[in-house]
């Protein structure tokens, strides 16, 4: 039987509250199987991006990284945020290596070619190294990645930390069982978004696809529990939603959505 | 016998310039035994604590790390340029490792304690972790360390990069034949500082002893040369100082002076 190793996503709540990055970087210090952090730079880039004058293009709703931008998530998230949550790992008992994707090559990423949009500097995963992540995880240290990626050509890119998350979970399955989580500002999939007692304890693709055709499950999960599901179908034992701060009850099945 | 190793100082006027950096990285690819490098940030971070309207603040000539100031060579150091010469080298076909300090623990340092002097967030090198070097080196990768360290409590700290390609240097002596190479602007320590052509070639520990007692080696470049002579009283094999330009001539011992 294969051992337990939980890829665990931050939300960007955790990522802009200090505090509460803390008490959650406890909470993962205590796991005692291998893990692996994945993590983003929240609202803190968008506030350096404010300060250092920078203006934020947004297209259809979306930012688009130009290179003034690449320079300053590459700051914020492989710098400040991820040195910040490794040093405290080590203070917790946990040796940890923070990592972009250019580190080892961990995550290759081709910057995205889009019919009519130029996003700018962003990647679409292309390839984890899962020797590399293993290395680190056989010598009892746990991988911090941020949400940073290359092209292998030497340029850097800005990419989905969810994406990652996702992609990694699925590199690492052959070698252990994986559960993935994600946290974020709620419960877990509510099956009333207004309603935080709603959320849905188990579910299944054929229940999944029951509530997308009543309606039931909020557009913007959508994306999220397609990415799931696309997970659980190649090899990722499970995947799990909730709120960070129950990150332990998350972990011990009492809290969150659990999709199998 | 031992393999060579080179532990190469990147100079700060190389980090200020992207297309002198980019043909130093390049020389850097061409190298065939295993190397480590350590870099700083140049002025790039007091560049960013302007536009940041960080104020800068000197004492006695030093500069102060508070927290802002922390925060701003984390980011530089360990993120922005970190991560754009980690990815440079992989286009070059090297496959490299970005740390900092705090990453495997590869760099313990304690927060500088001076009697009249608060430095801030400045720390002095304890322990250097060469099993976490040497399990990268042995893969074939490159680890590229920045001047950013921990204390193991979790607080990140501002290292000087010189001290920590020294005490790196003598961390792997034990497993290899390491060279500690100092690139900086001169062509190597001048026995005249205004004449590029007074390079000393060779210099042993008792005719510098003989060109201090002389007054004639530069004042700025006796705390350099003594770290270099403790290196060699440590293990290390040779300490190389010279021009950035020309690594490729220091490597071959046809430029820089060298220390033994």
């Amino acid at each position: 039987m294969k051992q337990t190793l939980n890829v665990i996503k931050i939300g960007g709540n955790v990522i802009d509250n200090p505090s509460m990055l803390n008490t959650f970087l406890e909470t993962v210090a205590q796991i005692r199987t291998p893990f692996v952090i994945i993590h983003g730079g929240g609202k803190i880039a968008t506030q350096m991006a404010i300060k250092l004058d920078i203006p934020q293009t947004l297209i259809e709703g979306r930012r688009i990284t130009d290179k003034p931008t690449l320079d300053i998530v590459t700051m914020v998230y492989a710098g400040l945020i991820n040195k910040n949550i490794v040093s405290k790992l080590y203070s917790l008992g946990k040796t940890a290596v923070g990592l972009s994707g250019a580190d080892g090559n961990v995550v290759l990423a081709s910057k995205r070619v889009h019919p009519t949009l130029d996003y700018g500097y962003v990647g679409d995963v292309e390839k984890v190294n899962a020797q590399f992540l293993l290395l680190i995880i056989e010598e009892q240290m746990s991988p911090v990645l941020c949400a940073i990626t290359h092209d292998a050509n030497g340029q850097l890119l800005n990419t989905n930390a969810d994406t990652i998350a996702q992609e990694v979970a699925v590199a690492l399955a052959e070698h252990y069982e994986v559960s993935l989580i994600y946290t974020f500002e709620k419960r877990g999939v509510l099956l009333d978004v207004n309603n935080e007692e709603s959320v849905i304890k188990i579910l299944t693709k054929s229940e999944y696809t029951n509530f997308v055709n009543q309606g039931a499950i909020h557009s913007g999960m959508i994306p999220k529990l397609d990415n799931a599901f696309k997970a659980i179908d190649a090899g990722v034992s499970n995947v799990k939603i909730g709120k960070a701060e129950q990150l332990i009850e998350i972990l011990n099945d009492e809290e969150g959505t659990k999709i199998i």
